[in-house]
């Protein structure tokens, strides 16, 4: 058995308070497949009192000098927010630590900092807890699938947004109300903009699109649109067509005709098959779904939020962190060498589903069905949904893979035209063959 | 860029001419992740020939002067059978190379002397392709859930099995029909008695146990039934059960009242709740269910076998071990520290599913009842199949968790009743809460 490897854990929250209890409760365990015993040296908080349920000597609110102790060899950052977060792991990294995080904010838009970083002092940055919380999802594509072409991930990465869809499926309920629910429940934040407005689920396409496509992706290169405008009139069109509704974080490596190759990283509600593994992912759960060249259809499914399943990827990062220290080496290294450029969503193919009020009167259909045939906009399927009355007629247009600026062309022409009432919908539809 | 790193590749069949493809179109892929090009230094076949679609200088039968060539870092083992494999790669690790092999026989049998000698020539031994094909399984099981416990992993790891049981759900079939159809589109053996009776299924769980529990586990400490005995008329009380039938592939930590702690692995197939994600899993894709004590539930999902996503596992090992010898370090070793005794099947606590036919008189159930009170297996229900003529009637009865010792001395017990016409069928069921 080798010398104690000292660890600084940054943060004391629910995921904070996780990792330091099971490093006490699985010390012999956790010594035995490290092959040596992992000792928490001292632990950063804001505040510091004999009530945080560890040894108060432990704590210290000086981050800056607790990560680069000598006895430290691994930082494990769980602070959350981007600062003083980003100064703490720079800090660690820069003293020649190897760093844990599950900053997924701080990864979305520093991680480009950080990996050089810890490239230039040749230690591990490890972030598996940053996506999906228990669920491995980072390992497997950087290592499992290293010798692979990732085509496609789809990932349902937001517990919030997932509560709050899969309860408006479940129970008929419209948005406000099942986010209200959420909230009673603990599942949405007093402000739950970052999680209904896509800002976490975009954070973390960012974080997987870079390793997935070796590129570097940043939050603000992803497309973002959240779930605020979904209604239950669309849950009943979606039911309609076999679908359920998910938030979904796409992240897509596409060949123009040239054979350009270019990423695209966006999050936005879509209609899904009822069919796909996808659409039986419910709750609070997340999953990942990954098509590769070679390995085909993938998924990974489990708790994507909370202390416990949270703390299970930092441990499991902590003990390979610590695995190296002991034995020498280092995990596998931030790998941008493709360089892949953005694609703009406009140049993005993908079904949509629009919904309109129209009048009720003869030629309507082959009015509507022009504007997308001008566009070269290819309809599937047209339905009339629920009753004729005085306020027109609900139609329903299902299309064929459109890029998004023809669609948003044909959106904007069709609202012009006497004939449509109202466009009261635009969805994407993903997961289908064509 | 590093020199190139030598492979050694021994078989061409599906899964090597795959591997060899890759290799050659994604050379500067690989070659980036890597940090340094592979060369395909030599591929070891039965038959030297010009018509195998390799260069044919690049074939020789010499295996031995093949794995212990001074050019070859490393050797990837797809040959299949335990022996010449064994051979190979012994030779293979003795002379320093790391091995990639996707051989569940071998490892089943010999993973202990074959992680002494990688541990003896510090070099990695990984077999991520020999359980589940294309899904990352052994990876998340020995780094992501390094911190964390593992309680039980129930897997659907044998895809013939799982088509032939699909089929018989889906289409009401009887096993010999299914197992035929299956034999014609390819999915089944013509002698398919390693997949049917469970045996590759007991090799993979005896690999999933020994990495999940830090134990050895070979493939004879497995309690093993195969899907033989199941008829049309267990999947129709399946379907009433609101359940399907999968072969389960289970390893499991039992401790027992006085702390002492077991492990247990074992084959058969489950009655499996149609709410559960296993349940969902069809045809040839496999699937492996893991829970663990801090993140809960995980589900693994995909294409189990077929030459391109076996290709994609051995390929994801290749580049970790290639970059381990660019990098300098090694993947974590064989852990077999907690040394966990087997539990026998006896021991086993699940629910059972018992099908029985009795004679149609008062007091039958009452007769039957007792025989399971007895032995303290308490029934949780008791059902009334179909129609009641002149063979008798069709009972069918749920327990509680109760122990293969007991409820096999229940079922002997119920055969020797006057008013028990016929046991045809006993089934656990696994996948509930309690």
């Amino acid at each position: 058995m080798s010398d104690a490897i000292g660890v600084a854990i940054l943060g004391l929250g629910n995921v904070g308070s996780e990792v330091a209890r099971i490093i006490e409760s699985s010390a012999s365990d956790l010594a035995a497949r490290i092959g040596a015993p992992l000792e928490i040296r001292g632990i950063g908080v804001r505040r510091v009192a004999d009530d945080r349920g560890v040894p108060v000597d432990l704590l210290t609110d000086d981050i800056d000098a607790l990560v680069s102790r000598d006895d430290v060899d691994i930082v494990v950052e769980l602070m959350g927010p981007v600062e003083p977060a980003r100064r703490g792991i720079l800090g660690a990294l820069n003293a020649g630590k190897s760093v844990v995080t599950a900053n997924k904010a701080l990864l979305a838009q520093s991680a480009g900092e950080l990996a050089e970083a810890a490239e230039k002092a040749r230690v591990d940055l490890y972030f598996e807890a940053a996506v999906a919380g228990a669920i491995p999802v980072i390992r497997p594509l950087t290592q499992s699938l290293a010798g692979d072409s990732v085509i496609r991930v789809s990932g349902i990465v937001n517990g919030t947004t997932n509560y709050i869809l899969s309860a408006m499926d479940n129970t008929g309920a419209g948005y406000d109300t099942a986010l209200a629910e959420a909230g009673e429940l603990g599942y949405a934040e007093a402000d739950p903009t970052a999680d209904v407005e896509g800002y976490d689920a975009a954070a973390k396409a960012a974080i997987l699109a870079s390793i997935a496509f070796h590129t570097r992706v940043s939050a603000e290169d992803v497309y973002r649109e959240g779930i605020t405008k979904i209604s239950a009139d669309d849950f009943d069109s979606a039911r309609a067509l076999q679908c359920t509704i998910k938030l979904l974080s796409i992240c897509e490596r596409l060949t123009d005709t040239d054979g350009t190759q270019r990423v695209s990283a966006r999050v936005y509600p879509a209609l899904v098959p009822l069919t796909h593994p996808l659409a039986s992912v419910n709750g609070a759960f997340n999953a990942v779904f990954v098509e590769a060249e070679a390995a085909g259809e993938l998924m990974f499914y489990g708790q994507g939020a909370g202390g416990a399943p949270t703390a299970s990827a930092v441990l499991g990062d902590l003990v390979m962190a610590a695995r190296n220290r002991v034995q020498g080496g280092r995990g596998p290294r931030a790998s941008r060498y493709a360089k892949l450029p953005i694609a703009p969503i406009g140049l993005i193919p993908t079904r949509y589903y629009v919904r309109m009020r129209v009048a009720d009167k003869p030629g309507v259909l082959a009015t509507v069905a022009a504007e997308f045939s001008k566009r070269e906009v290819s309809i599937a399927t047209v339905r009339q949904e629920g009753e004729v009355d005085e306020t027109g007629a609900r139609l329903v247009v299902l299309t064929h893979k459109a890029t998004d600026a023809a669609l948003s062309e044909t959106v904007a022409a069709l609202a012009d035209l006497d004939v449509v009432l109202g466009v009261a919908s635009v969805i994407r539809l993903e997961g289908t063959q064509e």
